[in-house]
C-alpha cells in the first residue's frame, strides 16, 4: 500500500498551516485511494517521522514525500535528508522516496505566474 | 505604468532563490510590457524597500506585490503589512498593492496535487 506525505516547515502561528490543510483534503477528495499525512520540519507537528510511523501502523509500505517548499536551501539541502535517514533507519520496512519541492515543477511556477497576471 | 514584485522569504543558501530567478524569467517571457522584480524579506537582497524604489525610478506608478508563501504567519501578518506601509510612506506616488499569497489560489494548490499524483 502507498501514501504521500505533503512536507512543510512549519510556523509558530497556527493559521499558517491553512494551506496544508487544504493540500491534504483536495488529496483525499481527488485520490481517496492513497493514505496522505501531512508533516512538518519544526514548529507544527506531527514531524516526518511521526507520520512515517503512523502511516506504518496502517500497513503503509511505500511513502512519496512531496517538500511543500519553493526555494532548496539548508533545510532540503541539509535537514530533509537526514530526517529521510533517521526514518529508513527506524522503519526499514518501509520504501521511503522523495519528490522534488514543489518549486521545482513548471506547472506550480506557471500557475504562480498566471495568478500573478490575473491579480494586477 | 504597472509593475509586480514577487516577495520571497530569503534564505542563506544562494541557490534558494533558484525557482524565484524562474518565475521572474517566466513573467519576462510571458509578459514583456509589465516590469518585473523579484523581492526578499531577509537575507536575499533586494528588500521590498529597494525594488519598489528601482521601479520607481523607473517611472512605474502602481506596483502589485505578489507573496510568493504558501502559509499566512507571523511574516505575512504582521512584517509584510509593515513593510507594505514603510514603503506606501516613502514612495507616496505609488499606488501600491497586494495580492493574496500564492498559498491561498486554488490553481496553486492543484498544481502542487497534480505534480504529487504524478509523481507517487
Amino acid at each position: 500500500m502507498k501514501a504521500l506525505i505533503l512536507f512543510g516547515h512549519g510556523a509558530r502561528d497556527i493559521r499558517w498551516r491553512e494551506p496544508f490543510d487544504r493540500l491534504k483534503d483536495k488529496w483525499v477528495a481527488q485520490h481517496p485511494d492513497v493514505l496522505v499525512e501531512l508533516a512538518f520540519l519544526e514548529m507544527m507537528n506531527p514531524s516526518l517521522e511521526s507520520a512515517v510511523g503512523s502511516l506504518a501502523s496502517q500497513g503503509v509500505k511505500e511513502i512519496a514525500v512531496l517538500p511543500v517548499f519553493f526555494g532548496q536551501g539548508g533545510h532540503l539541502r541539509n535537514d530533509f535528508p537526514t530526517l529521510l535517514a533517521n526514518c529508513r533507519a527506524k522503519f526499514p520496512e518501509i520504501t521511503l522516496s522523495d519528490i522534488p519541492a514543489v518549486g521545482e515543477d513548471e506547472a506550480v511556477l506557471q500557475a504562480i505566474i498566471s495568478l500573478a497576471a490575473r491579480s494586477i
